[in-house]
């Protein structure tokens, strides 16, 4: 299970004495990896499903078992938390999420959820009764996998126009086989204590107030090769990439693969692959963008039809709002005179846009000052991926560290972390967390 | 129901007395399009599936009703028969199939197995008892649409290096959901009576000798807008155009859509669609070949995940085998380069490849014959659709009639042939039926 250890990290690991307990953690990690495990080792709990609601009920028996009071909210967030002595104060959050892409890895999301409660459960066994109140919470739907529409649990807490554009979104998003997220919602809420505190239609009983929180902090795997590249284990992360995702829908004519001369075909689909053509290009000039198409559907989708409608996800983001926006308006642009050119209709729903954040000098300064305690290199280094601190940084003060990600693979059954990286990672954090109580 | 009708063509139907019963075809062919009906008005029936089963036990209780002493074979064609007077004689076979694409139309297939048993019918109720046999049949998947697999039942009879090459196709050929040919057939063997003959592992007794058919004729709608443009309800088919079918795969690399910078990625989405827009232009600049990407499927297919792997299906045509061949060799040749340049691995697997057939000369004779009888237009016109008929072509003589088809439009709800034009379609068959007993 453990990698190997260059000789500076063996040393390293051999001199420091980690006050969390890192088998414990790494234990807890790998029981979660077995939750929605399939054939090729990937990982698959996408929002509400079978192995998302199992998921969610071990990691509430495991707060149990802590003895840090779950609870669940309306957006079906999971909380533990240590009361602090002046429980009155702007609380510490510490977290991430429990769910997963299709066939994911390990360690995105449960990673940062688990060091939480690790966080919390060394104070308990060190007998520190803080200041504050700390928890740790796993947000509801980072990933958006299945509705396609993604910070379902962080964007509830900041509560957005009293959660009414949310709920508004939940209710016009659909999994492919066109069960609506309201509807999946209130089918979990059924699954028993705990559970029966969802309520899609009560979303702003989840909102929290600007007091509730001093900060959020997530530990996340960096899902890059830049922490590899530089043989560190662990970083401070400046900020996240802002995004923006859309849905398009290119509207053309079936017809017969054998009859219609080319020059006559109106293909949704030749059409749909000019503007993905287009889209790669335009990204890559940008420098700095990044936009994807990760899902796509033909329709009627047979060998010898010709395509009639074509919907694509896009996915654009840039740690610079200015030219996330440029990229962004280049590609509707192209798609919308490809289509044109044509002579197909086309359509482009905006589905979600964030901006970027920077993290709290507050936050940064005390992960920089932990890393200094243990005598490893301070470095630091902005986040591509979007996270739940993202939205949370409309709420509160937030921060990031990122632990090293084996060949920057995420998102893929070959996801990876160390045993030490994991380790040295979530000690970071614990002292972290001591600095900011 | 009926179609406008134009001066000429009104004054031609009064005057015109039909000896097959148009309104019996008619009917019989609205009743069918309500198998498979969906809420749009498109008929799906694809292999196999609960509603081809439905349609077969309602043509099989059609063909007892009409006492043509039905019959199933191997590969699960229905065939209705009257026995001639001379029954070592070779026999005629009328035809077509019942099974649709996904969302198809309703004339598409079943208007030629029931103008096949409209003709029998009349031939019965005349009391004509040939010399030699006639049948009609309607055979096993045409389309392909399930299992992306066509002309399943043709080249059952036909015998293709004794079903050897057909039956390892069969059995390598998968649904979208995983179900393998081979096991749709076991699960349809078990329907009960005439069900039970089905048997892909003897698909070699379904095969016909040469001498057993003196010719095979079908008649179908055009699915081309020829016909309409030259305001005729019917045409003599004169070939039909070859075609290739292959999948396509192309294997890249799944990352995450937020932290891989475009110039790192290994995207199959966008060396595909890279494919997809040259595979166009090839086939645009090879005028006479069509080419067509139907189907297309992105893994894992996560809006925030960059696709790791791709499968699309490709179907080429061509009358001339010499410019199909030309444009097959360059799209692959294409697709290969594609990948390879972007670091991609691809794989191209051929399916099937069917020469063009030519129409007989008899078949041809008999078809202008009754038209001239009618005192109709003689119209000759290839077909850019692949049928039945091209397979058979190994085994008889081959002859087809196109039947005029609204705005050219098939493979869809609007897929739409008048009353009249079906009706008259199916006379001609019933003359050219009498002229070649």
């Amino acid at each position: 299970m453990k990698g190997e250890l260059n000789p500076m990290e063996a040393n390293f690991m051999e001199n420091l004495n980690l006050t969390i307990d890192g088998n414990r953690l790494w234990n807890r990690l790998m029981a979660f990896g077995k939750i929605g495990e399939g054939d090729n080792g990937g990982v698959t709990r996408t929002s509400f499903d079978q192995k998302d609601i199992e998921a969610r009920k071990f990691f509430l028996k495991l707060l149990e078992q802590a003895d840090l009071s779950p609870y669940m909210d309306a957006a079906g967030n999971i909380f533990g938390q240590i009361i602090g002595k002046n429980p009155e104060l702007p609380a510490i959050l510490i977290g991430s999420h429990l769910d997963t892409v299709n066939s994911g890895g390990r360690f995105d999301g449960a990673m940062g959820v688990l060091m939480g409660v690790e966080v919390l459960c060394t104070l308990k066994e060190k007998g520190i009764q803080p200041e504050r109140t700390i928890k740790v919470v796993s947000l509801t739907d980072e990933e958006g996998a299945r509705f396609d529409y993604a910070f379902v649990g962080s964007t509830a807490l900041v509560g957005t126009e009293g959660s009414g554009k949310l709920k508004e979104n939940l209710a016009a998003a659909t999994d492919k086989d066109g069960n609506s997220y309201l509807e999946a919602m209130k089918q979990a809420s059924l699954e028993g204590e705990y559970f029966n505190e969802i309520n899609p239609d009560l979303l702003e009983q989840a909102q929290l107030g600007k007091n509730d929180l001093k900060a959020y902090i997530e530990v996340h795997i960096e899902q890059g090769k830049v922490l590899e590249n530089k043989d560190l284990a662990v970083g401070i992360v400046t900020g996240i990439s802002g995004g923006e995702w859309a849905e398009v829908t290119i509207m053309g004519e079936a017809g017969h693969a054998g009859t219609t001369w080319m020059k006559e075909r109106k293909d949704a689909l030749t059409a749909a692959a000019e503007c993905i053509v287009a889209i790669e290009k335009i990204a890559q000039d940008n420098i700095g963008s990044v936009a994807t198409v990760g899902k796509l559907e033909v329709k009627p989708g047979s060998s010898n039809v010709i395509p009639g409608r074509v919907d694509f996800t896009l996915d654009v983001r840039d740690i610079s709002n200015e030219r996330r926006e440029k990229t962004v308006t280049q590609i509707y642009h192209s798609i919308r005179t490809i289509a044109a050119n044509r002579g197909l209709g086309c359509e482009i729903r905006q589905v979600q846009s964030l901006s970027s954040v920077m993290s709290s000098p507050i936050v940064m300064k005390a992960v920089k000052d932990s890393l200094q305690e243990l005598q490893y290199p301070v470095y630091e280094l902005p986040s591509g991926a979007a996270h739940d601190a993202m939205v949370l940084g409309e709420l509160t003060d937030i921060g990031m560290i990122f632990v090293r990600s084996k060949s920057g693979i995420s998102h893929h059954p070959d996801e990876w972390s160390s045993f030490e990286d994991v380790a040295l990672g979530c000690e970071v954090l614990f002292r972290t967390t001591l600095k900011l109580l």
